[in-house]
This record gives structure tokens, C-alpha cells and sequence, in this order.
């Protein structure tokens, strides 16, 4: 199993108090669905053993603040702030796409009801721009500003997505448009907000955003192909499943957009009403790999975090850090689960 | 039927512009959403004739301005954000309470389905931030944080609504704090953001959201005698709606708790699970009537006015300010829709 990189992994040390006294503070039936779906307690309050999540989002914000020169703790609103935006975002997410699973256990509405998850969402997007204004600093405010514009980017890709289930038919820059805002526009604020955070220099917090909404692409285009011929043992997820859901990932959107014989077989698989048998998605797998979706989605993914390099080399950062940086992006692109 | 004050009826002139502006920042799906929420555009996205709603929190909004000296127009980001608040409050309650009626339409969900309700309140919430946060001058992030802390309580409110369907038993005290997060405080905070965006100084902010939070709980009480006691040619709703929802509304609790002969007749009436016939439905508000419910409720409705006035006249305002938020709160007690 690819490991986290050492700064990812005591990320959950730091932010955990400050993420727990800020959840702390919403009223206790939205306390109790909130701290469910953050993994702390179960579906009957009782305290769970060790937290859920990568811990990426915080890792990246916390790393922020040392890019600016500031030291980690000062970006711990930042870090609170992406995570709880990440939560409120699954949360909704889960209602809407009708996903009855998440991380292993029950999704939240499945537990306590459609209304009592969309009002926790509501209570955790609230929160996020709560911590981002009481932080200390100059740079709180537009910090929160930030937060609200990567908010509104993730709700434009949650959008289309949906709109995406509608259509017969979705051209690859729209689904490149929907990821840029469902998945790298939060990343992309998890790596400059501990910046934005110390009243950094445009330029610097622009090139760090700019960083992580390639890393963000690459991010996602990389769980799109571990989505469908991952590890079933490593990622915890059925074998084939983002196929079995259907799911318009970007492999599968090249590959029908590619013109060849194959993609003209996928769109016929794919369009079919029926529940696919399992000799059927290993087709499916098969015909997506021949269309040059894999391989599409591996160069882009390179091409993105290769974009993310470059990025980072002219950004003006103290070379631990950008070490570090590069370090998240390695295990990004390498990881497989 | 009693005008709203000449101030009310001009504000849609002032706001709606700004209003239009924000929302039209969303992407299109969302858009047509939350354009069809807020009146302007039929199911289909044409356009419609006149707006919806009384426009009174972006009215007090602007007022709040001009009690801190400064031209109502500076509060247009704070009477934009608590319109896109209650928007967003409505959006998402309506889905929760099953409610498939808003403002004489069937109510967005019922029209655009759940998803897209939910991700429509979302980017409103979003939005009401990013729009304080844009707004020049020194309060904007005071007024943010603020804008955050009221959603905060309504969420809270909400919250203890829906708790309230499990329970057999609500105390008064629990129904008033129910209130005083569902309405009050968004209330509280219209009263005071244009003050907050002017960075006016802290005891006038306090006096005028104190006067708004004794306001929206009369607001409220009203509202909650129309409900029953209203004349649906007036109201819009049908007679005695409240009734037929079995809504716990303060009269109600009022009754439930008096320990009157009158109020165990009427718990009787109210637990049944059938729908009430409508001779039951004009016993149940003549046993609120003699539990002293309705007593009750006019009284404390009076005692939060006659506290809204005293908070006015102890703070520093502007003779004429003061007689249009006085002209305000009569409107709220004495308003028959």
C-alpha cells in the first residue's frame, strides 16, 4: 500500500481538537448527525475508534501557512475550514446521488434521515466560514471570501453533474469542467488558505491556487482509474464499481468520445437500461482501455501534476516546503486507494 | 387589509437589482432554481410577473443603515444577504417539513426535484457570504460573521422543529427557543447588518439586533394567530391550515400546557393520528381559545412589542429612523396577512 507521506499523517494530531471544538458548538441533534459523518461516534452517539478520511484538505492547509513563512498552526482555521467544507459537501452529495454508503458505513441520511443531513450540512458550511472570520490575522476575511468562491465553483460541478445524468451525451471538457469544480476547487483553496490566511503576497497565493487545482485534476482523474481497475483489497471498494454505478468519470468520457469501434460498443453497454452482469463491466473495462481512455486519463494525470511542478518551481516557497508540496503530489499520483 | 409602510413598499425598488446581480453569478442550473424560488421565473424559466414575499428583512436591513447615519443604499449587501438567507431557509425547510406550497406555487423541490432544491440553497447560503464579503467599507467582515452566527441559530431552530415531530411532549419554553432560531434571529440580524456594514459602533448594533430578536418573536406569534385565527381571503392560506398541519405553533404549545380541562380535550384531538374533520379543526381552536392559548399568545406577542419599543427608544437614533422601525413593528403586530 503506497504510505501517506510523514506530513499527512500527523496532520490528524493538530486538527483534530480544533475541528472538534468547532463542531462542538452546533446544536446537539445536528452535533450528533455531524459527528457520524465525521466518523467520531456511531449511529447511537457512542465514540468511534480512530477518525475517517485522508486528511489531505487540512494536510495541504496547514502546508500553506509554511509556504507563506508562517508557522502550520497559524493555517488551523484554514485546515478546519476546508475539511468542514469537504464534509458538508459529502454530506449533501450522498442525499443527492443517492449513495447509500460512505467510508465503510451507512451514509449519514440513511441513518438520520434526509433532513437531518441536509440540515448538518447546512450547520458545517456555516461553521466553515464561522472559524475562517474568527481567525486571528489580517487575512481572515479574504480567507472567507476564498472559501465562499471555491464553495460556489464545488456547488457549479455538483450541479452539472447532475445535469450530467439528463444527457445522452457529455463532451470531455464538460466533464473536465464539472471535476475543476467538484474536486480541485476545494483543493485548490486547501492549498493557498493557510497563505491567504498570513495576508500572503498575491502572486504567492495565486501560484499555490493554481498548484492545487492541478493537483486537484490529477487527484481525481487518478480516483477515477483506481474507480475502475484498482485493487478491490486496497481501495475497499467493489472491483469495477465507479462501472457499476455508471458513472461518467473522465476514462469513461474519453473513451466515448474517442470515435473509435470500441467507444461506439461502450456507448451501447453503457446506455443500456439493465443492471450489468460481471463478464459485462470486464468488457466494459476492456472496451474503455481500447478506446484510449486509460491511456488518456494517465497522460492527463501527468500532465497535470507535471503543470502542478512547474508551478510550484516558480512559486517563491522555502524549499522544505516546496519538498513537501511535492511529496502530496507524488502520493497522489501513486497512491492506490 | 393592513398596508405595509410606505419605506417596506419601495424597498423591491432598491434591492432587487443587487439581488438579481448575485444570483445571476450562479451557474445556470442553479440559476433557474433559485430564480424560480425567489418569483421571477415560471418552472420553465419565463419571466414573471411581480415578486414575492414582503421584502420586510431587506427593509429593515436598509433602515439599519440610516440608524447609524449612513444612506440606506450602503446596506444594499446586507439586504441583499438576508434575502438570499431566507431564500435559502425556505428552499431547504420546504423539503424537510414535506411542504409542496410556497407564496400560492408549488414549491421548488416539487418542481426541480429534491437535488436540485438542496444545491440551489447551498449556493444562496454561499452566496449571501461572498456578497457581505465583497461589500467596501470597514463592517464587511464584522457583518459576515454576524450573517454566519444568525444562520447558525436558524439552523439551530430548525433543528429543534424537526425534533419536535418525535416528541410527545414540548414545553413553551423549548417552543419560544424553537422561534427564537427559526425566525428571530435572521430577524435580529436585518435589524442590525446595516449598522454591522457600517461599523457603527458595538451597543447601537446590540440595541438594534435585541429590537429585532423582541420583533421576529412577535413577527412569529403573529403569524402563528393567523394561522388559525386568519381570514384565508386575506391570508392566502386556508382556514385554519395550521390546525390541519397539526403544527406545534406557540398557541398551540400555549394550550397543551396550561393543565386546563380545555387543554387535555385538546392533546386528545391533536395526538390522533387521523386527519381532523373540519367541525374538529373548529373545536380544536376553540379548546387553544379556552386553554387560554390564544390569550396567551396575544399577550406575550404584546410584551415582546412593548420590549422592542423600549430597546428603540434607550438606543441613540435618528428621530425618523426610529418612527420606521416603530412603523415596522406595528405593521408586524397589527398586519392581518
Amino acid at each position: 500500500m503506497t504510505a501517506l507521506p510523514v506530513p499527512l499523517a500527523d496532520v490528524r494530531g493538530l486538527v483534530d481538537g480544533a475541528l472538534r471544538a468547532a463542531v462542538g458548538r452546533l446544536d446537539p441533534h445536528t452535533y450528533r448527525v455531524a459527528a457520524y459523518h465525521l466518523g467520531w461516534t456511531d449511529g447511537e452517539g457512542r465514540p468511534c475508534p480512530g477518525p475517517a478520511g485522508k486528511a489531505l484538505r487540512p494536510a495541504l492547509a496547514l502546508l500553506s501557512a509554511r509556504a507563506a513563512g508562517a508557522p502550520p498552526e497559524s493555517a488551523l482555521p484554514g485546515a478546519v475550514a476546508v475539511e468542514l467544507t469537504h464534509a458538508f459537501s459529502l454530506l449533501h452529495d450522498d442525499i443527492m446521488d443517492g449513495d447509500r454508503t460512505r467510508r465503510h458505513r451507512p451514509a449519514a441520511w440513511t441513518v438520520f434521515g434526509e433532513s437531518g443531513a441536509i440540515l448538518a450540512g447546512d450547520a458545517l458550511m456555516t461553521l466553515a466560514v464561522e472559524v475562517l472570520l474568527e481567525a486571528p490575522g489580517q487575512g481572515s476575511a479574504r480567507a472567507a471570501r476564498a472559501m465562499a468562491a471555491a464553495t460556489r465553483r464545488l456547488i457549479a460541478g455538483q450541479s452539472l453533474d447532475l445535469d450530467f445524468e439528463t444527457r445522452d451525451h457529455i463532451t470531455l471538457e464538460e466533464c473536465q469542467e464539472m471535476v475543476a469544480g467538484k474536486t480541485a476547487a476545494l483543493l485548490a483553496c486547501s492549498c493557498s488558505i493557510g497563505a491567504v490566511l498570513d495576508a500572503a503576497p498575491e502572486p504567492l497565493t495565486a501560484a499555490l491556487e493554481e498548484f492545487g487545482a492541478d493537483l486537484g485534476m490529477a487527484f481525481q482523474l487518478v480516483d477515477d482509474l483506481l474507480g475502475i481497475w484498482g485493487d478491490p483489497a486496497v481501495t475497499g471498494k467493489p472491483a469495477l464499481s465507479d462501472l457499476r454505478s455508471r458513472k461518467m468519470s473522465l476514462p469513461v468520457v474519453a473513451a466515448l468520445n474517442s470515435g473509435t469501434p470500441a467507444s461506439a460498443r461502450l456507448a451501447g453497454l453503457y446506455t443500456r437500461p439493465e443492471p450489468l452482469e460481471e463478464d459485462e463491466l470486464a468488457e466494459a473495462a476492456r472496451l474503455i482501455d481500447m478506446a484510449g481512455g486509460k491511456a488518456w486519463t494517465e497522460a492527463e494525470a501527468a500532465r497535470r501534476i507535471g503543470r502542478a511542478r512547474d508551478r510550484l518551481a516558480r512559486a517563491a516557497l522555502p524549499d522544505p516546503v516546496r519538498a513537501e508540496f511535492l511529496h502530496v503530489a507524488d502520493f497522489v499520483t501513486r497512491r492506490d486507494h
